[in-house]
């Protein structure tokens, strides 16, 4: 208990030294998160629902794989966006529950995620005649991310939360894991949005190959989705780096266990 | 004088200090770097050669957009990952050879990513019928790439070379800059990232296009050329991050200077 009330006093006392600068790069970064990562989940939804006529299951695997974009979007960016951007900068709750919370956040990617990825199999599978999977360079980007994700998840699980049973023994081996699950975490959001554009593009390129050049309406809403998507990365990239964001440097270590 | 003494006399402690696992990540970065970056030109070159029949200028647009690809990659990825990483670990020379290093390797990009521009605009605006530029998520993400990268090297040039005639006067504003020339740095070579593979994808769907889920040996080398890319990101994002290799975190703004 006495561990815990030095850490908040002296988040205390970082939060009182924060100047006006600091305050306004915070509510910037939340604001503009929010905006681009349901923006991105919302432009993804009118892009299947207005030019490729909605939702199904198996019954209909061409609208099936409509479900793939709209859950790998809500899973890889907007859950797993959240996740990341609210460990790094909530700063008003006790680490455990920041920690709970980075967790439920990415185990609700967890059945996106999946659910896509049966999505697309299906709409492949189910086709007349029936189509390759794991051709092409977006699915080799998504199959990397999937497994970066798993991995994360099931370390992140076992060596931040399970191992709190034995906080004191294993406080070393936490503290020296930070910074590489951090890394990964990161590398795996960027490949998810690396995944996303080669998607997006291998799409409007099935759909509306040559058309594509003379500024289509959906080519055009594909490209915002990808700048949006793209600038999503660069923010919450952005968001992890920042001293600002990340409170007292010399406290990190032991605060973000 | 006595400053560079100091410097200098620092870095060789930490060399000293310097574990075997520091030198084999320092190595292993090297390495690795060297063939992922010097690898991905040598795919390309390769790719286009072999399945697209070669270079041409203006006499031949289909075969002068094969200039596009190679000169994209030698610019955007291999001069500049090259600089990227020899400013970063670089440890045996006085830092303003290492910063002339940089800036030469960007300049060498420079007239890479100029004619590899102009080598797509003319192979659209010459065929027949014309096909429009800027249309596509590629062309979008290119073209900040080569916005952001045109504003980091003038800025570059005049905030760490130029305002060196006045070293005593500037060295404050130079070492607040260092860190944003970093991330917008680390940002332009993501984005060239995310525009290469976009860039392949769409090149590998005009030209096999339902053929791409066939297997075809094409499809398979752009997907390796693809996968080789994003692991040069990964490793060049790695180690401009690794605490190992930026030395001791105390000394790194004023050295880095």
């Amino acid at each position: 208990m006495t561990t815990v009330k030095v850490v908040c006093h002296r988040h205390y006392e970082d939060e009182n030294e924060w100047s006006c600068g600091n305050w306004l790069e915070y509510t910037l970064v939340i604001v503009l998160a929010t905006i681009l990562l349901l923006g991105s989940l919302g432009l993804t939804l009118f892009w299947v629902i207005n030019y490729h006529g909605g939702f199904a299951w198996q019954e209909d695997p061409k609208k099936q794989f409509n479900l793939h974009p709209v859950l790998m979007v809500a899973g890889f960016i907007t859950f797993s966006g959240f996740s990341i951007l609210l460990y790094r900068i909530c700063r008003c709750c006790r680490r455990i529950y920041v920690k709970l919370l980075h967790t439920i956040f990415h185990a609700l990617a967890i059945p996106c995620v999946a659910l896509g990825f049966l999505a697309v199999l299906d709409s492949h599978n189910l086709a007349n005649p029936p189509i390759a999977n794991f051709y092409s360079l977006h699915s080799w980007i998504g199959l990397v991310t999937m497994g970066l994700f798993a991995i994360q998840f099931v370390f992140g699980f076992f060596s931040f939360l399970i191992l709190l049973c034995c906080e004191g023994a294993t406080a070393g081996f936490r503290s020296a894991m930070v910074p590489i699950h951090a890394s990964f975490g990161l590398t795996t959001f960027m490949l998810a949005i690396a995944a996303c554009v080669t998607g997006l593009t291998e799409k409007v390129m099935f759909k509306l190959g040559e058309d594509y050049s003379h500024w289509k309406e959906e080519g055009i809403v594909v490209n915002v989705l990808g700048a949006i998507l793209i600038a999503a990365g660069i923010l919450v990239s952005f968001a992890v780096r920042s001293p600002t964001l990340k409170g007292d440097a010399r406290l990190s270590v032991t605060e973000r266990l």
